[in-house]
Parts: C-alpha cells; sequence; structure tokens
C-alpha cells in the first residue's frame, strides 16, 4: 500500500479534554505529528499572555493544532458519499488542518508587530523548507507539500476543502473557542458543535449550513463575541501584552546601539535585525523567551530590566479608558510630565486600542473577509447567515473599538509629592477611588 | 487595622476551571499571590512530563496552590463557629495551603533523584529566608513565617491546622486529583468534594468526616487508585522520565569529568556540586532547563546531545513489562549486548518501578504514614475509614509494584543484521507483533 | 425561640443536578416543603407538553420552586450586612420564592384558556385560604402570609424583596433557564449565574447589576432568546398544545351539550362551569387529566375519542408556516374543504401563534413590564442595560411572531383520491417533498 | 426496498441529556417509537418511588429504553467489519435494545411483589401479541416479533447479540447508570463509556473488553456499586415503596373482603384476582394508579385512607437499622405493643431488606448469573474481569444485606404519652437524639 493511503494497524488515539478523543487512523498524521517542527507548538502557548489574566489559561498550540485536525476529521466523516465532496481531498484537508498554525511563534502578537514577522509565512516556509514535515509531505505523494501550503494560504483551487481550514465557521474557530473556554474555566464558549457538525453540508466551494442548524450557528457567533470581549481583549491581558512589546522594543533598541548585553542574545539577534531564517525562527520558542527575560532582569538597563522583572513576576500596568478624540491634549501632557519625573514615556505611557487586534466576530460584507457563513434553505437556495438571523444583523459589522492608555501606578504613586505628582494623580484618576480597572477575571 | 486583618476594600476573584471561583478577601493573601516566588510556579508544571502523554496536562504548580488555598477557604467556611475551631488559626491555614508547594522545582521527580535535593527543605528555606515571602509573612506578625513553615513541616502544633494541608484527606489530595483530571481529560478524579466539605468536622487533633458521608469518601479514594495508575504512573510518562533523568545524569557526569559544554551550563553548576543556594535553586525554573536542553542538542557528546533530542522532540523510550525477580539474567544479556552494539546500557537499558514514585492511594497502618481518615460515627467515636468500609479496606495496603525495561526501539531496529540484533530483539519481543506497548492515553 | 426563627436542629440538603444543593436551615421552610399543597407540584410537569419534544423534559414545578428558593437563599448570602439590605426581610423571601408557583395546575396554559383561570390568582387562594400552608405562615406570625401573597402579587411595598421574584433578572427566571436546559438537554440556557450573584448589589427597590458583571447578564439574555425559540416555543411542543387544547374544549362542549360521558368527569365538572373552587382545583394534577383522558380513548364522541388517542399516544398534528396578512383566502378555503370531507375544522385546523405565548426575553420600555435590568455603574448611578449593552440593544423589543397552521396529515394522506383532497395536499405543500416541518428536537 | 431495509429519508434525533443525540435511520425503530405500547413508557418512571428522594429522577422509562437503543447503535457501528460480527443480525439488536422494558408496569417492584407479576413475562406478550409492537415487527419480517422476544428472553441462539442487551456489562446497565446518575444529580454513576465502546470487541458468544480497557471497566463496576447504594437501596425509597405496597395490600385484602369502594376500582380488578390480561396491563399506568390513590384518600377504610395519603404527600416512614438475627424479640415485642396502641403493625411495622431487591453489581460465579465480563487479553485469550483485576476481585461476590424497620414516627409521638408509648420509644430509639435516619439525599 502507498504511504499515503497506509492506516495504522490499530487506530491511535489522544485523550482531548475538548473533544475527549483525538483519532488517528493515517500514518502520514501520525509521523507528522512525531516531527520536530509539530511537537515545538508544545512550547508555545496558544493564548500568549493570557495565562496572566486566566491562570488555566496554559494550554499550548500543540493540543489546538490536534483539535482543529480532529473537527475536520468529524466533518470528513459526515461529508462522505454525500454531493459535491471529494473523497480523495481528504488527507490534504486532514494535513492542512493540522499544520495550519505551525508557524507560530512564542507571544505571536508581540514578536510580529516589533520584528515585522508574519506567522503564515512561516508556516509555508516550514511546510515547503527543509524540514521534517516537508520530508514526510513529499514522501506521500510529489507536491504535496505545496498542496498543503495553497489550502493554508487559502489559494488552493477548490475552495470547499478551504473553507473547512478558514472561513467564519471553520474548525479553526470551533476548536479555539471551546478550547479556550475549557482551559480559562470561563462560562462562554460553549456552543452545541456536534450540531453544526450534523447540519454542515458541502457544496462547490464552501461547506454551508442547513438552515434547520441557524440557532446553534447563532451560539456560535455569540460565544465568539463573547470569548472575544471576555478573554481574548481582557484589558490585563493587553497590559502583559504591552510591556512584552516594550522589552522587545527596548532590547532591539539596545542592541541596534551597540549595548552589551551580559549574555550575548544569540538567539534574538537575527530578528533585531530582522532577518531570521527559517532555522533561526524555529529555535525560538517561549522557554528561550523566558531565559532570556530571566537573564535581562539582572541588566545594567534599568527600563529593560525593570519591563522583564515586571513581566516575569507579574507585575503589570495598570490603565484607565482613554478617549483618543478627546483626550489627546491629556495624553500629551501627561507625556511631558513623565518626562519631567524621569519616567520614559516612551515605555511606561502607552495606549493600546483593542481594533489593532486581529480579531473579528462577523463582519460578512468587508473586504479580505473570511468567507461568510450561508444557509442552505429548504428549496435549495444559499442565504448569507445576517440576512436570516436577527441576533447576527444586529451584531455584525459593529466595531467597538476600545481605547486604553496603560501606566505603572506603582512607580507613579512612590513619585515625590508635589505638583508634578499630584497632576499625574489628577489626569490619570489616581485621586480617586480606584475606578474600572480590573484584575484577574473579575 | 493591623496588616494581619487587613481585608480587600472588594473581594477579588480568579476564574478557576476546576472551582469556578478563587475568592481572595485577605490583604495578606493578596500581596503573597504577588511575589516573584509564587508567580515563579507558573514556570513549573504540576505533572512535570505527563504532558508528554496527556497533552492537556500543562497545568502549573501555581493554579493547583491557589486550589490548594480555595479548599482551605471553604473547610474553614464551613468550620466557623463549630466546636474544636479556633477562627484565629484562619489565616495561618490559608498562607500554609497557598504556600505548600513553594519550593518545588521544574520536573521535581528527577531533579530530587539524580541531584539529591527535597523541595520540602526549599519550601521551609523560601519562608523563612530572605525573600518577599517571608517579608509579608513576618510583616503580618514576627514569627508568622516560622508558624506557616511548621504546618507545611506538620510539626505544628495544633495537628488539626496541620490535617488541613496533609493528611490522607487534604486539601493538596482533593484539589490534584480534580485539577489533574479536569487538565488531562480522563473520566477519573472526579468525586463529590462539596458533600465531603460539607460532613467534615474540626476534631481536637484533625478533620474527621461524619459517616453519612463515608461513600462520598469511599468515591474519593477510588479516584485516587484509579488516578494513580492511569494518570500518574502511566509508562510513556515514566518513559519520558527516564530520559529526564538520563541528561541530568549525564550532564553531570560530563560536568565532574571536565567537559567543556558550548555554553557554560551556569545555571546547573550549583546543582552539579549538590550545592545550590537559595537563590541558585529559585532562578532554576522549566524555562531554563529547556533552554539548556535546546542548547545541548547541539553539544558534542553523543550520549547527551541524542538525549535531549529525544526529550524536547518526544522521540520517547518504548518498554516491555519486567520483573527482576526472574528476568535478571534477560537483563544481563542485553547490557551485554547492548555494550557491544555501542549504545550505552547505563543511559539507555533502564529499569523503571512504580514503586519508586511517591503515591500511595490508602496505607492507613504503615509507619510514616499521614494520618488515616476518620469516620464519626453517630455516637461520636471515631472509627477508622478501612474498618468500615469494604470496598477501601479490599485495596488499602494492597501495593502494585510494577516494574518495566525501557530501550530505545528505534535505534535497536536500525541495528545491522546479524545475530547481536536478533538476539536483542528476541528478548525485548520486538520480532513479534508489539505487544503490550501504549501510546498517549490509549 | 419563636417558631418564624427556628433553626433546623442540622441544615437539611436536597440533591439538586441544577444546584448541586439545596440547603434548608429554617423550620418554616421544611415545613412548606412538606405540605400536600407543595408536594403536588411533583405531579405538575415545569414545561407541560414539551416532554414530547424533548423527551427529558419529564421534570416538575416542584424541582423549579426547590430551585428558584434555593437561589435566593444564596442572593440573601450575598447581600448580608450589606447597604439597602433588611435581614428582615429573609423569611419573607424565601418563602415567596419557594411558593410562587404554587397555583399552577397541569398544563396550565392550555387550562387557564380554556377555562379561564388565572394560576396566579389559586397562588394567592392557597396561601390565604383554608391550607396547610396558610397554617404554617400565620404560625409564624400573624399576618404573615399576606405578606407572601403580597410579594408573589408584586404589591408588597419593599420592592426590592418584589424584584428577586419577579423582574428582567429573577431568581424565577435563572432557575427555569438552567432547568430546562439542564432536562431537555439542549446546549442553550447556560450562563454564568454564580457571577451574576456575585455583581447583584441591593438597592432601594430593586436588585441592580454591577457593570462589571455586564457580560454575563448579556449571555444570560442570550440564553432566554435561544431557549424562548428553541425550546419554549417549539413547534412540536405547540402542536401537542393545540390538541390538548381542542381536547379540553370538546370536553367542555359535550358536557354543556348534555352528552352522557361513560364516566361522570367530576373532577372536570367545576372547570366546565368555570367555577372551580380552592378545592376543586388542588384535586387536579396532571395524573387526574391523563385519567380522564385514558377514559375518553373510548368515548363515543369520535372527535374526543380521536383526540385524546392522539395526545396520549403522541400522534401530532403536522404544520406549514402561516401569514394570516396573505393567507387568509387559503385558510377559509382549507376550512370548506376540510368541511366537505367530514373533518371538522374547528378542532382539526388551527393556526398558532407563538405571540400568544406569556414569554419575552427583554423588553425594557413596554406597559405592564417587569422592572427592566439596570447596572450599577463606577459613579454610582444606575443605566438600564439595553442603553450599555449593544447586543442587548440589537435584539430588545424585537417581537418575533410566528404563526403555524396545524393539520392531521395522517387522516388528510387517506383521503379518497379526487380533486378535495388534490387541493387540500397542495394548499398544505404535502404535494411536495416536506418542508419545514421538524420532529423533536431536530 | 423491503420494508425491513428501509432507511428514513433523513435520519431524525432525539436530543438526549445523556447521550447528546439518539439516531434513528430505520423506519422499523421510527415506526416502533410512534406505538401507543411505546409512547406509555412515558407515563412509568424509570426509577418508580425514587423521586421521593431525588427530586430529579422524574425520568421515565421512555427515555432509557431510546438510551439503550442507541448504545447499541454505536456498539454496532463499532463492530461492523470486525470478525465475529454478523450485521444481519444489526436490526435485531436495535429492536430488542428498544423494547427490551416493554413490559414494565407503574412501580414495577411492588406491583409485581404484590400481584405475582412478571414484567419480563409482559415484555414477551406485547412483541408476541396483538399490538401495534407486534405488527410491525411482523411486517419487518415473518417470525421476526419472535426472534426479539427471544433475545429479550436470552435463548436467542446468538449470544453475542443477547450479550449486548444483557450481561454484566450491557446496554441496558451502561444507560441506566448514567442516566439515573444525570437525573438524580449524583456524583456517582460516571464512566467513560465512550472508552468501554472502543474496547469492546466481537466474539463468537459474546462482547469482550480489550484488557487495555480494564481500568474503565473498573470503573463502570465502581459506579454501579455506588448508585447501588447511594441511589438504588436509598432507605428514603425503600419507606416509599414500604408504604406503596402496603397499599397494594390493603386494597388487594379490601376486595377480597368484599368492600365497597367509593368508585369500584376497575382498573385493578383483574390484578386483584391475578389474572390480568394483556389489556388490562396495557391500561395501567401511574397516572392511572395516582388517580386511585387520590380517591382513597377519601376512603372509608382507615388505612388505605392513611397510607395513600401518606404517599401521595410524601409523609413517609422513619426508620431504624434492625439485625433479624438478634432483634427478633424486640420486632415481636414492638409488634404487640403496636396492636395494644391500635396502629396495625401489619401496615405500620415492616422490616425491609436490600437483598430483596434485584440488583447485584457483580458477582461472576454465581448461579443463574448473567455473563461474566470478560477481558481480551493481548494474546488473544480471554480472561474473567475479576481474576484481572484486584479491585473488582477485593469486592465482587460481597453481598451486603441491610435491614431496616420502617414505622410512622409521627402517629407514634402522638400516642398518649404512657408506659406503652415509653416502651416502643425505647425500642425505636425515639428518645434519644435521632440517629441514623437520613432524609432525601443527605
Amino acid at each position: 500500500m502507498p504511504y499515503k493511503d497506509e492506516q495504522l494497524h490499530e487506530e491511535k488515539v489522544f485523550k482531548d479534554p475538548v473533544h475527549r478523543y483525538v483519532h488517528v487512523q493515517d500514518r502520514v498524521i501520525w509521523d507528522l505529528i512525531a516531527t520536530p517542527e509539530f511537537q515545538r507548538l508544545r512550547r508555545i502557548k496558544q493564548l500568549g499572555t493570557s495565562y496572566l489574566t486566566f491562570h488555566g489559561a496554559e494550554h499550548s498550540r500543540f493540543s489546538h493544532s490536534l483539535g482543529v485536525y480532529e473537527i475536520v476529521r468529524r466533518i470528513i466523516g459526515n461529508f462522505t458519499d454525500r454531493e459535491h465532496w471529494d473523497n480523495g481531498e481528504r488527507l490534504l484537508c486532514l494535513c492542512a488542518a493540522l499544520l495550519h498554525d505551525l508557524g507560530h511563534g512564542p507571544f505571536s502578537h508581540s514578536f510580529e508587530k516589533v520584528f515585522k514577522l508574519d506567522h503564515e509565512y512561516f508556516t509555508q516556509q516550514i511546510i515547503r523548507g527543509d524540514t521534517q514535515v516537508h520530508t514526510i509531505l513529499e514522501q506521500a505523494e510529489p507536491g504535496f507539500a505545496q498542496k498543503v501550503a495553497d489550502v493554508i494560504d487559502k489559494t488552493y483551487e477548490d475552495q470547499l476543502v478551504v473553507s473547512l481550514i478558514s472561513s467564519q465557521i471553520d474548525a479553526d474557530r470551533m476548536d479555539y473557542l471551546q478550547r479556550d473556554a475549557y482551559f480559562t474555566g470561563v462560562s462562554y464558549g460553549h456552543f452545541d458543535m456536534e450540531r453544526i457538525l450534523r447540519v454542515m453540508r458541502p457544496r462547490e466551494d464552501q461547506a454551508v449550513i442547513k438552515y434547520t442548524g441557524m440557532h446553534a450557528v447563532e451560539d456560535y457567533i455569540m460565544s465568539r463575541y463573547q470569548m472575544y470581549w471576555q478573554v481574548y481583549f481582557h484589558p490585563v491581558t493587553r497590559s502583559a501584552e504591552v510591556i512584552l512589546s516594550k522589552i522587545l522594543h527596548r532590547a532591539k533598541y539596545l542592541y541596534e546601539n551597540q549595548y552589551t548585553f551580559k549574555l550575548e542574545p544569540f538567539h534574538f539577534v537575527a530578528f533585531f535585525n530582522e532577518r531570521p531564517t527559517l532555522d533561526d525562527y524555529l529555535k525560538l520558542d517561549e522557554a528561550v523567551v523566558f531565559y532570556y527575560f530571566h537573564l535581562w532582569q539582572e541588566e545594567d538597563d534599568a527600563v529593560l530590566r525593570d519591563l522583564c522583572e515586571r513581566f516575569m513576576n507579574r507585575r503589570l500596568f495598570k490603565y484607565i479608558e482613554f478617549n483618543p478624540n478627546q483626550q489627546m491634549k491629556d495624553y500629551q501632557e501627561l507625556y511631558r510630565l513623565f518626562q519631567e519625573t524621569g519616567i520614559d514615556p516612551d515605555y511606561y505611557l502607552v495606549v493600546d486600542s483593542s481594533s489593532d487586534l486581529p480579531y473579528d466576530f462577523y463582519r460578512p460584507g468587508e473586504e479580505e473577509e473570511r468567507l461568510p457563513i450561508n444557509l442552505l434553505m429548504s428549496d435549495g437556495s444559499l442565504r448569507e447567515l445576517s440576512r436570516q438571523s436577527d441576533i447576527v444583523d444586529a451584531i455584525s459589522g459593529k466595531k467597538r473599538t476600545d481605547h486604553k492608555l496603560y501606566f505603572p501606578e506603582d512607580d507613579l504613586r512612590s513619585l515625590d509629592d508635589g505638583p508634578v505628582k499630584q497632576r499625574i494623580m489628577e489626569l490619570l484618576h489616581l485621586d480617586e477611588p480606584w475606578k474600572g480597572a480590573r484584575n484577574h477575571a473579575d
């Protein structure tokens, strides 16, 4: 039997808290999971800095990747023998599902912004480059790696295949909503996936949903809405993210200015130069990042040292709501006041906007958007979800940007008393009983 | 109000997947959680290498510690106003619960064995030494740190207090069973803790259980039994543990033999010398360990390099059942055969016994044992659980030792064909369809 | 100690699948639960005919009543020692919570409509009339029964007390959403009640919600929305309700027309005459109703016999969507055609509208509405929920009426072929592959 | 396509709280569910009088029967294409699973004992008699009804088929343990059924379990053990059962002694005469029983009236532990004392033994026992579970009989003071603070 079609002697399972079991029957899948590139995902947290808000959120991209694979496996199980479904695409779907996040690095969001990286680019590189993953895929079939890369890149010609991995109701999202809800412990994020899978139908260029399942889909959309505001955009998580970005900025700045680190940060150098090779990239995981942050807590540079100490020991910035349209003058005044006190505002007075974040909950009409969700009506026609569902219509397209101003409350309170401190306190409302700041999951 | 009695303006909560919420009212508790020593527990996995078997088991000792604190908080809530309970011990109980695992390092089991460490010793050191934890405790009350240390050391005079943290049915075990079950996703580990807490009663020197709750306690004992065999002693986890121990042994051996590492392993030196200071100890976490294992994948020493590569990429040893009473001759023959092939048997042919592991499920009569579980009968007398419960009696004291022989199947299969390889295959049953090896959660 | 303040020697608990345990400490509550009037609620299903759609929905009003009591007990536990809360109202709240549904009869919706009854009137009667419940309440304090009745009637002067039992986010709704979700098994209906209780605050005339809990309340509102459309308004349930109403109508009609029943329906006579006494009312439960329906399956009257046989054996009507604004002519034609075939359209061709049903999910502005949900902002002001929450604003006030036309598909298919049958088939779309009808939980 | 092989146009589902969905593909199954004989199971509670202890236990035999069907459907799905499995038996298995409890009547345990009935006999009668169920089965294939009856009777020649419905680990038990746990809300009763189904293998004459699943089976056995003692044998449930039996005895006695009931109990007459026809039997459900108990609360006979009032209003008997070997003299004295007070001891002083109850948890060796559980070892041999599992060995065969003495505490306390009352109080320990009696789920 060709390697591509080889089945394991006995099905293997992984115990999974979210899907109960992840089932593997294909030799190719089993071998891909065993590669160093895939095992590396164990050392990268699925939710980056969220564990500092929700202590349960310590799960890795490894478990999420298995979960996406499992959902696609179940979808395909339901598609078998249905019109529009070509079972020859089965292994391709499974591989793309398993590998879709392969290029994620540690704390992707901050790293990508500061070092101008793109995890999707690296996913492509790993699949097509000189890696064990690549070897296995090509062993399955010459050219197979490119096909997998195309599916993940959304350019594969069979858009039905693409839609399983990336659309508004794809296996990726269905897994992460449930998984992130499970590990954070929040009561949102639950929906009836079993029902959604039961009413999903293959069409020529996408998977659609039988209209009898509309309410289950509404529930899924609402879960997303709640998860984004309650978990993904949580201001405490963003506080940690702000500090992390500033650490990376500072280290890069020091490197560019010939600062001598106590230990040469050789894992970072290619990133500082913005030219990491695939090998540089694969060597970077959260353990490595934490190692340097450990060391940097003892660096001479006070800013780097302080920020690292804050990040490692969760001494985060506090925040207030901030309206950039009305409060720029306040911001400018604060900037000057910070300078006067010797607290560098470029690192310690930070505006962060949720709209910077790469999440959306449902925007059917926008450009560059993933495929909208289509309902399959009883007469066989398709109808876009928000045209049928009052509740989805009501929330779709509502862009709620939320700006916050972050600052080190503890340091500010330690300033010498005087008019400068007093004015800072006023502008940041630190003279009033504390308003609005939330901690942990409160 | 004295610091010791200070309450937070508003109660704070942590969202916890196991207990729903962890509630904090005391300023002292809040401040302890914020210390670097406590935050460090986020970088140490609760279940060490188990995540290589159960991919969900990525949770840290940080969340377990919060959980133990929360359970003790609830127990005390039920004890208030009951006879035998002195509410003056409340904060002491909470602190001891929160801090009881403070001295754990990364992969404690292997590290302790190889480097002759004792995490309980370090817990004491952190509480009594020059740390932020110590400062806060002493600020609460001079001498308070010592009291907390004594409770954890089980030498505190009020044994009722001790029993909440360490007995056969303490908050520690009740948390870890449920937490480890939740994160691994296994269906064992559940029991009706709410009922157990409801029937727990303070007595002079221990907490006892009203006999009407006996069945809930039986269920708890059975959960322990199942968790030990299904999770804690899982042979795949032990395979990873075997490799980890061998890495540490090898690195120590190389260090002692003046091997030159590409990067001086300065975080490890004090451990190699078996004289780590408190500072050395606190600096070691899993990130640091992984960092060196990363580096060592490129070391010149073939054994260290290979073992690290195996650990990082989960290329584990396989195993067979092994009976030391009957198979020592086979072992000796294998040892010689391995030597002939150039595979160092000291690192690659390893017998591991579950009885080495520090777990027990219920042994009421043994020396040095934690307090047995006592039932409070309707006439006010106490009765040891296994004398009342058939089912606990049936399993208590049953010591089931389980020996396995671990080896690198992949390398052995790659040996040149010939009589040596053939004999090895025979002795390890690799010539037959594979028997008995389990992977992941199967 | 006066009876009113008497505590049970040991707290009693009921094991409850939804709230884990229901706790009873007060002698008065314990005694009320033991009355025949309260025990009678065991023989009345919480969801009436829904069990014919969701087979798990066999739970009674007894368990719901305990659940509402338990939620109020927990709310009060959180209110203790807070401003605006008078602990003297505690027992009153608990009694009102426990007894609020006492006047419900079997299949209330249909019975009330056909026999012009009002369960709220009977709740009042039971509390104030010559019953064991009344005796116990008066024993607690003369005039106490009237107070309890006033709270349930919403006329009690302390509106904070009233709001716990009846407002847009009261204990009644919080219990039934969760309980009905649990027993039907649907994945909707879940929300984080523990969090809502934690952020609920007493104000002078109502309980309000700290704005930090807004998202939990949004989730609760969404649960209501989903439960109404997925469970409470389910068209199959309404089909059973239609048949039930027609049975009652027919029996009343026959009685009024001097029809001789094989067994005098003496439990029903007072209802047929629309003058049931409290005693008549209390004697009617579902067992009695089923008993007569059993008998009536053997009555001479064909309509009564057939409808009862349909109800008992779940041979329900099918339905199509129906638009009264556009399809009245079709309806009139069908009415005539039914008459021609000898199928009495008054019993077998029925339009049912969801807007007839007594549910709403959130209508802050309407007349006669329960109190809207108010958020307690950080500056101490109140703000109505839909003004703060985009998502609640989006769905509130949206009245979605849904009309369906019910008919006996089986009988129609058995008609002799011919133009009459053919036209009926056309008008009811029975000639096309079946559209739109759902069965069970599909 | 022959009726037997007919598939529904679209699969139908029932939402089930325990198994999420029950799936129906076969026309025959769909039609069987719609029969009056099967729908009748909705009016018979799965757990008889347990709802008086666990208020959630209001679920019917209807939902259990669907559950057993669903489990068998899943088992067969796993068996397909495996050796030893003949897919020609598929529909037979499904029908037998669905119908196996068809002959249960209301409160079977008491009714069977008092009226000398046997529900298994009636299951056979319904399947083979003049019923809609019979018609459908014969339409599927002449002689099919008899085959189904044989499977349920355990006499069908293919014992593998029989073992799915009745063995020590059959679909019946797997459903009821989980279902009863779910509805009562107890934390016992859970086990990893998905895993058990995954390791179940067909053999010639039974289904066996791969030894790798032994721990899941241990957990299942322990769940049974806990459910029996915590739920099925709960002394409060047995108290209700005692009263119920006494009602039936009294009514029969009165009938036999020409007592004139206010309403002729015509549904009961055939039972009093111990000669119910199939039609008599099918007409009896819980609604009918409750109807008569309602009426009998107003009968002239004081015993019948009182017992019915107790049962309907849950005014149960209290109990004490009773040892028949040592306490017969006490019993005899109490019997005489009761007579003196005018309380008829034949109805009001009742010894009840758990060993009378038809449950066992695991008795591999006994006569007339269901097939024991066999493990399929890695070498292909079979091994009986208790020989492999320490823990099952420890509990199997342990017969724990538990006797209790039931009596009306309330009436006894109302007796006139004097030596008789005093002696009764002493013998029943009513003079001491109450010992041992549990209420509800405590």
